[in-house]
């Protein structure tokens, strides 16, 4: 099915539209975080500790590979193929795909289907620091951001830009000298940024070493604890509007583009981007016409 | 006018599409690669670079700052302090907003007035290693992938998922002991990839120290050669082509996203998310009776 979702046929859609109404059982969980923070062996880790814990695990990796072929890394999969023979376990990884909003798509229907097909908890790992954390946010419960000890300026940059999305922070790799010191300046850019908790949850700041599991059964807890902060608040009322909203948003994007490069249906696109490019129309206009003639 | 542009009203959107018309003259160069590669730094040195040769300079610097307050991180604009008096350079420090697509929107957007006001270059810098990257390429004539010596795994798989979108590569910080190990092992990877030249363009891979200008002209020749090649070679023409596709599907995302949450203009589209939320209805149904009441 999720196979059948890639592929995004508007048929597929409607299919995964019945999957949704079957659905919303599950916890949607995200991980994401700087790249070397060591985000797959951390995601291996606690779906070790999920499943003794009797969860069912559906695993949706976000590879940063290729937009153009639609391949993906095999690195992720090797590290977690201790997990791949485990029935309790679905794990699935998600080439980015070079149409613009076709990942946020294919993602949020890979986890429709996970949700549907009856797991506890569909863990959803990305490697970006942009837009795509954003929309992680908004597909989820519960988002951590990992981050680890000692790297460089950027990373700072990129910490404070994704304070504010994390529900839980972890510091993975804290057998490393400056663990400690990355702890504390992220303690301290949480409270300076008046983002030390959100509806009530105070966000907790979490060491691991997720090579050794450590501190990986503190973070289950965490997670579960987030659940039913979210659950006693009535906070995921909210959570999940949100969730729909972008669903929705997702899903309106991805049909008027499919419906303006559909030539059945609306003019030539092809000659509308050649009036673009020779700048004899303004692109503005062009657009309104498109959409408005195509939906 | 790249402040109205962020706001995001239509209005702005017509004025830019005029514009628009103005513009074509200026060189979109987009530098990306993974956060702790040195970007920044980069930029500023090429800019140097690039004013000594007579070029005026537009930057628009995409910031991993805070989806949610749409604030800036201070670092960047601070490393290229001493380019802010120079008349001859623009540079817009650009938040990540929190509408989907907003930021490619705007983004675009600030390219066509920075070239409409006649700069000859505009480089546009991301921090992102997802779908960003995508986007970049989409609306730029040539693209810079830069990279540094001795980062991890996770590093390793974005160089992976990047390695079709550059023009060229750098590898910064190349006065580390493994530099001559990173460039080697990125050539191999380029080889094997196929992806060793594009459209008859040998992909150079550059070596850099961007803190003390060392490679930075020779990346300015090797993008000015890049230039010329898209010119004799007519690869201009389909980049180009696919500069304005992009352009216009971007500007279709947005105006159909701010149609259907135009409470004067469609149905509720807070009691749409509702029923997606209780699931009630199928979202792709509802998105479908969303966009073809509303545009």
């Amino acid at each position: 099915m999720i196979t059948r979702v890639e592929s995004g046929t508007s048929n597929v859609a409607e299919q995964v539209a019945e999957l949704y109404k079957a659905g919303g059982h599950a916890r949607i969980l995200g991980i994401t975080g700087a790249p070397g923070a060591g985000k797959s062996t951390l995601v291996s880790s606690l779906v070790r500790e999920l499943r003794e814990r009797d969860n069912t695990v559906g695993i949706i990796a976000i590879d940063p590979s290729s937009p153009f072929s639609g391949g993906s890394i095999l690195g992720d999969r090797i590290r977690m193929s201790e997990l791949y023979h485990d029935p309790g376990v679905f794990i699935r990884s998600m080439a980015t795909r070079g149409a613009l909003g076709g990942l946020a798509r294919a993602t949020i229907d890979a986890v429709a289907v996970s949700d549907a097909a009856g797991k506890d908890i569909v863990l959803v790992e990305t490697v970006g620091v942009g837009q795509d954390e954003v929309d992680i946010v908004r597909a989820c419960h519960t988002t951590v951001v990992t981050s680890a000890p000692g790297m460089g300026d950027d990373v700072q940059a990129v910490k404070a830009g994704i304070l504010e999305i994390a529900d839980v922070h972890v510091v993975n790799k804290a057998d490393r000298p400056e663990a400690n010191k990355t702890i504390r300046e992220l303690k301290m850019m949480l409270t300076d940024s008046g983002h030390a908790s959100t509806g009530g949850w105070k966000i907790p700041v979490l060491a691991t070493v997720a090579e050794h599991g450590q501190g990986v059964d503190e973070l289950a807890d965490v997670m579960e604890r987030h659940y039913d902060h979210l659950i006693s608040s009535s906070e995921i009322e909210r959570r999940e509007r949100t969730m729909a909203a972008h669903r929705l948003k997702t899903i309106i994007q991805g049909v008027a583009l499919d419906r303006i490069e559909d030539p059945s249906i609306g003019p030539d696109f092809d000659a509308a981007v050649e009036d673009v490019r020779l700048r004899k129309r303004a692109p503005f206009t062009v657009a309104l016409d498109l959409l408005e003639s195509s939906v």
